[in-house]
């Protein structure tokens, strides 16, 4: 536990520069126009700001469990062969004080030899701390596509380049981030499945934790460790946000004519004018706003300024900002 | 969420029925003997008390983090297609916590379509739970076992029995919590390892949460329910345990004889002698008493009433009895 | 087993299904030009046709194991309480032999109540299916994203689409497919880790593989059925593919006009020339032909003729056809 | 692939370590009786030949594989960036082909960057490996137990016994073999769930499999190794498995004291009265035989002589040496 308390003010760490990463992002961005994507199709505009403070909001609930086990302490292990403290009479208790205190370690209730759940606590918010990493680092994988190009990891020598193909610019840091962070869920599953131990010491689920828990600690650091450089130095590129938002000609913000059609009185007609502009833009590539100008149970109700207003994602982002606030407030109530 | 909040309800009861058991155990045996075993080799004495306190620790542990989830609210999540609650315009932040009232869950500081943390983290409550549950099950059954038989399940007509084989007395609720608890945990891993979402809502790994969630609360609530079934009923058969205790001949308390002479000022010699002793008494299989009174070293300094003192396994109990208290203390102050 | 059995010939059959998927696709598109993508950067041409003889060959080989599985017979169990078959008598091998040929499948060496080579062997086959559909699944989410939008699953009314969001062509089959696939892992993990089995009949841990054996059946005949309909609707689009490859002006080709300079005796200033022509092209967005015409190391070298056929990209695309061509064959030895 | 190759033959030197010990004691304790336990309960009379003979036959079902993958070659993997050995222009078989020969390695149909198959069906072929290690270590702790007592491992200096206790004779090499082959069933697992990799190369999972990999083998290695060097010393104590299936008197036998009954008209009063003498038997301790004898449906139409040999565990023992002999064929088959 010694090695798991100095293990853990480090990785805290780690995903303490992920988060005042995020929140800077947060912060920076909270009016840059981003796709939103479900199932990895464009969907509604958001911002990169509200992706950021979702981030945020993992990170920093991750974050939590561990800061907290570390500031209540691990627990410090005694118990003598069978957890009775037998040999050391009736001063056994006395011994385990002094030594949780010695060590700097939380006193148990109870030896812990086959009780299991401190381990497997501490690797339940290793792997949704690795969990919340993985997330962050497939978005930043996600945006840096070749034909997405919304953000790029810095540009370092040597770092995610390639030899042969100039082109390249590897999200490197964020692919390292991923892979560690999912090598680590298996270590913590391990840990979580080796909970069933015999009588008063284990035969072989004890020996099974030491590997695991170890290499637990190691590639949770390390996921953190790897999104932290990899946020630090990210590129954000807001004119192909933009670029790829406007890429469907305004089919992305199509919810927010009906809306503007409906909330002025709007006919069912209406509503079914607007699908039929979508469905002809879609299939013309034609831009969306010339299709409904062209429905008159549209152009009769919406002046084209108005249909501008409804066309502006700028103008159909909802809660965002207000979710944006929340994100940052948790995080300084908690992080800073 | 509401199904996990209903859920959820039931499985706390089943753990506080598992907890109750394990305190009346702890209660009623608190000093009935039997040997402590490390990898599966019987070491020291302990009491069957101490094995049901530390049953109950574990149990409390997880079950705390469960009650504490149901306690403070499962997250409602309200977000619209891409998290923004755009369709509601400027009151997205009202009708979100108008619904969590409603629903009586919890209001989220953020849409989590693709934030898992709170999935994540209630699979990891589950899988704790589980953990603690199986290491019962898994003691129940083997201190069953035929050449233990120191406790066996109610017999209950129906149910353990074997049609053709009269002798068998199975602890089928015990075997059944087992196999509920681990199959619990493969859902619960499953559900760890589906946080790395795309963007605002992913393409398969939200869609493979479902079943695995369901069946999470269903088995852990199962394994927690056979569980207390299995308890509840237990018969326990201390003359066993001492019997048990007895067949090494006195060894387990070998310990316990260097102890008694190192404290009157035995030298390296006596202990030697115990050794010797007690390598004679584990050939031979004749009492480790006969042989420790054969060696002078020993006799010399400890008389035959000293002795059997030392031999007693309640007089090698350390803090067996401190230790139930503080269990029982935690039970109390947590659970009644 | 007989479960098992009646599962497997479905299951086969939708893996057949993809695999003519995929041949078709392999054969109509073995000439469509698609970048190449590692780490989801663009890299090299290849094409589409190889794409999905790599997917071809993966499924091949799945199929080939749980095929193979199949006709040599899943064994039938009979062994009595303990695997003696002592009520049998002296005919107790008799009668192994004639109820497996009664069932219709194969003999085993032994009664296997608690060796679970013959389940675990399946769930393995079963694991890797999944994971060779997982692959073909990832892929088609992959390129059906919004922004690159080369394949999109058919428009079939009711799926795939989105009431409020005309734009959205979900590919909906494939994200069955992935989930299915994943969730099947899960299932298949849970039963090798269930080997470990006590003595004559396991305590736990063989009734923990019912469920988990029946679901990893379902949910991999489910991702091999929703991954056929996927791909036998798929839509190709060799524009967009094509439009995706030159939007890095001709970079993913680079790498080819290093090998023609180097075929004609090129110095190694005119493998620098090419880098530098390569990080301005990048920078500037301008064609790399014109950035490489404009180094007199090349153009000295290289006429614009030359030049054009090192930088197309169909030049470039090394034993391409020889892969489809071995794949294909695979394929038409193995399951038509 | 190289290191696969390097690291397998002596994995599959070990399993035929673990099979020569076990066909050994199939052989030499083919008459020795043990108890059959079901739920760890006994059940009915086996011989220790036939529980090694399960052993035996699941180890060699699992070597088999990989022998078979050692033996047809692992693939060799050349592709280039992107899979299409463009480099190499016209001459990419002829390379690869070339390469695969001078590593000894098997030449792939297809470069297999993406195509995870032969890395995760080496990882299942492990899995199943080490699942059937781990049922034999699993028995081998069982039967070990100073409750049970029937086998112990080699009394080695310095191995498996307790410096403060001298009574423990710790089965050290089966717990060191289990816990090395639940953990590398934890790496294998990661393997299989690491398939689904996009594109042409992984922006991940391909760099999560190396470590794992790695591991599965060493950890595999260890487990095979430990537990043939367990059974290459194993006492075997024939008298405690004797007295262990006499202790409940008679009570697993009962099976075939019907058997009897019926074989020569036993009327269905008869069969109740066997019914009813295990009851009594099994409530006060006494001898079934004397139960039997007391029931007269039961000595009108057995004599006593019948009756003990109904009550002769040797003579209830079905097929036991015939499954032996398929075992033991199945092996000298295989293996030697």
């Amino acid at each position: 536990m010694l090695v798991c308390k100095q293990a853990l003010g480090p990785i805290v760490g780690y995903l303490d520069a992920v988060a005042a990463s995020c929140a800077q992002l947060a912060t920076d961005h909270r009016h840059t126009l981003i796709s939103g994507r479900t199932l990895l199709q464009q969907a509604l505009p958001v911002t990169f700001g509200l992706k950021a403070a979702h981030w945020l909001a993992a990170i920093v609930d991750a974050r939590r469990s561990l800061a907290w086990t570390l500031a209540q302490g691990l627990y410090a292990q005694l118990g003598g062969a069978a957890g009775t403290l037998a040999p050391l009479g009736s001063q056994g208790l006395e011994v385990l004080s002094a030594l949780a205190d010695e060590l700097g370690l939380a006193e148990p209730v109870l030896p812990w030899h086959t009780d299991r759940t401190p381990i497997a606590k501490l690797a339940c918010n290793l792997a949704v701390a690795c969990g919340a990493v993985e997330k962050v680092s497939l978005d930043v994988i996600l945006l840096a596509q070749t034909e997405v190009s919304e953000v790029s990891e810095a540009a370092v020598s040597g770092r995610g380049g390639s030899s042969t193909l100039p082109q390249k610019r590897n999200p490197i840091d964020a692919i390292r981030a991923r892979s560690c962070a999912s090598q680590a869920q298996g270590c913590c599953n391990a840990l979580i499945g080796a909970m069933g131990q015999e009588h008063e010491r284990a035969a072989g689920a004890w020996h099974s934790e030491w590997e695991a828990l170890r290499n637990a600690l190691q590639l949770c650091g390390g996921a953190a460790c790897w999104m932290a450089q990899s946020l630090q130095g990210l590129e954000i590129h807001a004119d192909k946000m933009q670029e790829n938002l406007e890429a469907s000609g305004g089919l992305l913000t199509a919810e927010s004519v009906v809306s503007a059609v409906m909330a002025i009185g709007g006919s069912s007609e209406a509503r079914e004018a607007v699908t039929r502009a979508c469905e002809r833009s879609f299939q013309t590539k034609s831009p969306l706003r010339q299709e409904l100008l062209s429905e008159p149970a549209i152009s009769q109700v919406l002046s084209p300024s108005q249909l501008d207003n409804a066309l502006d994602a700028s103008n159909y982002l909802g809660s965002t900002q207000a979710f944006i606030d929340r994100a940052l407030e948790l995080y300084q109530s908690e992080v800073t």
